[in-house]
């Protein structure tokens, strides 16, 4: 079937306009189209009809295809393109990603390459639309007007809470970004923390930052080293946090993730783990995977749960799962309108292909948080139950 | 090995005496016993021997084992016991118990069944030890010292703020027990709800209380039928409601009670299920099979997720998991005093047996609450994205 035909099959709620290489169009609804999308060669049409979310964003990239107005209602469309049948890669095209995909693995090499390939993009081109503190997680809205910023430190603060720091807590963290949230929970809470990460970049930033605020080395360590060394002194801590980690761990490795949280927690401890997640179980989106995150994997609830079930005479509690998805669409708006703001700068150092790659995954996210594809789930575990725990979650909210 | 020869393994944390049929007996710790175990009879220390949690209390329920002191400390010696392989019943005794499960299924005839064995009890046995408003499910504590009667009012509106009732609101009620949710709602919230139960002396008592009260038939309306007739006659609700039924439904029709809600509940409506739930997914006890709860099962928080993940092109979000644990430690503190004070007045009508049966039950669930064998999730639902929620769960603690 013609991508037109298929389109025109869709019920997709606003209007729009699509262009073909051969002059053809079509205009979907009425009045003022949202997006104006333009397939200007041969090459690019036959690759969206063969290779779906691949085709698509390679095209793009390559200015193959061109895009007025928002990027987010393209994604949407493209979400709802992938729940027809018609549009779906080939058995060949599937195969290859397969195999591309197991290539990445998560093994701790595996990890540590796909790790830097993102993260260690720059930490300058980070700072054009990420917040102060460098968060490139979802943030925490208490107002839908909050700005990034607040919501950043609202986010840090709700961890926090989340998992009952308090002063002289040991922490651990695993996979800790720029650092931020050992230096806010060191400072707020005056607990003692350790920040796991291999991106080489993230950690010269959070021990730069480190010795610039004179955070003494006794209050927080940034250790250059895979999540997978945690505990492996024997060492235990009060408290576990995993903030936006989990997407990149790999599902073949949650077992392994709940058995070192269930090793390291002093019993009546907690954890938190922080992650993107999915309303069911899926294999990655095949661009996101191969330009963005490679060897991510997005949990569904039930990916998250049923390996810590099965862990011989485990002790952990699920004591509190919140679902964040608007959350992270707002936070991606914020983001996208600041790296927009910035794009010339980028496309100067990066050339057009970059930003188009940035926008394109900021805009499918976030219709992605919005029109139902994704979650972020907060999962906050306890290790073996405490009778003397607050009875209800008002603290969170004092 | 002998039964003292595997207690004295155990690392139980507090002091206590068992007797036993020859004369001999075990004082385990230090300091006055928080009970005295007598196993008066060989019979007796077989039937524990062989059959685990079934011998034990089928022998305390014909008096041939008695205790002093607290129950509940007993059964959570019996949780330790069957952590170690020592006392698990033999192979013959678990065949037996499937066979037997296996027969009390939940269809809806079995249900009607199972329903009826427990909660056609008497509503005047029900009322010496259940608060006001007969709620026989968790209770929900803002502080310790909460009369029962307060923090089983505070669990009703607990469960309307987290589905966000407001005025108008339809609601269906899955499994109402003595009608109590659905009188709370209508008064304090002006729904419109329809409320299903099977048990016939649950009808008939939540009927006679909406006479007595003058609530209309438009507004509350009580159904002597099964769930699995919810939305039969294509008809949608705002709200989906169920506290304290999943336990009764049976694992293998949890897919099945999704499908309904997935059906029943309008786009951006809400659901919550409250069930007990366990740390891991595992067979009933075969005692509390028997003598409580036929057909019941009590799932994990996967087996409550996994289900619905399936269910084709669904558009259900888990929102929110709550784990209020430990307040059905404290609930159930609560009914057992109160049935110890009219243990005089039960027994004279239905026996010393039913009595014991009633003690165990009450207590042993309490230390399944207490030491970390049981949990109780709230998992709150959106049928598909609602992106003009509340941001936070403050509203629950206004």
């Amino acid at each position: 079937m013609a991508i037109l035909d298929i389109i025109k099959t869709l019920q997709f709620p606003l209007p729009f306009e699509i262009h073909l290489p051969d002059g053809s169009h079509h205009k979907h609804g009425s009045g003022e189209p949202v997006f104006v999308m333009r397939i200007k060669t041969d090459a690019a049409l036959s690759d969206v009809m063969r290779q779906g979310s691949l085709g698509f964003g390679e095209a793009y990239m390559r200015e193959e295809i061109d895009i007025e107005g928002d990027v987010q209602e393209v994604s949407r469309l493209g979400y709802a393109l992938m729940e027809t049948d018609a549009l779906t890669p080939t058995f060949m095209e599937k195969l290859k990603f397969l195999f591309v995909y197991f290539s990445r693995r998560n093994t701790r090499e595996g990890s540590r390459k796909n790790i830097q390939a993102h993260y260690d993009l720059g930490n300058d081109f980070y700072s054009l639309w990420l917040d102060k503190e460098m968060q490139y997680t979802c943030a925490y809205f208490h107002d839908f007007k909050d700005s990034l910023e607040k919501a950043q430190l609202q986010k840090l603060e709700h961890v926090c809470r989340k998992v009952r720091l308090k002063k002289g807590d040991t922490v651990v963290e695993a996979g800790c970004g720029w650092g931020g949230f050992a230096r806010y929970a060191a400072k707020h809470y005056g607990v003692k923390i350790r920040s796991y990460n291999i991106s080489q970049e993230q950690i010269e930033y959070a021990r730069e930052m480190q010795k610039k605020l004179k955070i003494p080395q006794s209050q927080v360590e940034y250790v250059l080293d895979d999540y997978r060394s945690i505990g492996s002194s024997g060492e235990k801590y009060d408290k576990f946090v995993s903030v936006g980690m989990l997407e990149h761990v790999g599902r073949e490795n949650y077992y392994g993730l709940y058995e070192i949280i269930q090793k390291v927690v002093e019993k009546r401890g907690m954890a938190i783990v922080h992650s993107i997640g999915r309303r069911f179980p899926r294999k990655p989106d095949p661009w996101l995977e191969k330009y963005i995150f490679p060897g991510c994997y997005i949990p569904s609830l039930s990916d998250m749960i049923t390996p810590f079930e099965s862990l011989p005479g485990h002790d952990l509690h699920v004591v509190d799962v919140e679902n964040l998805r608007y959350h992270y669409a707002l936070t991606l708006d914020h983001w996208w309108m600041r790296l927009e703001k910035n794009a010339e700068k980028i496309r100067k150092q990066y050339g057009e292909a970059f930003v188009r790659m940035f926008r394109l995954y900021l805009r499918a996210a976030a219709a992605g948080f919005r029109y139902d594809e994704l979650t972020l789930l907060q999962v906050v575990l306890s290790n073996g139950s405490d009778n003397t725990a607050p009875l209800t979650r008002k603290h969170l909210y004092k």
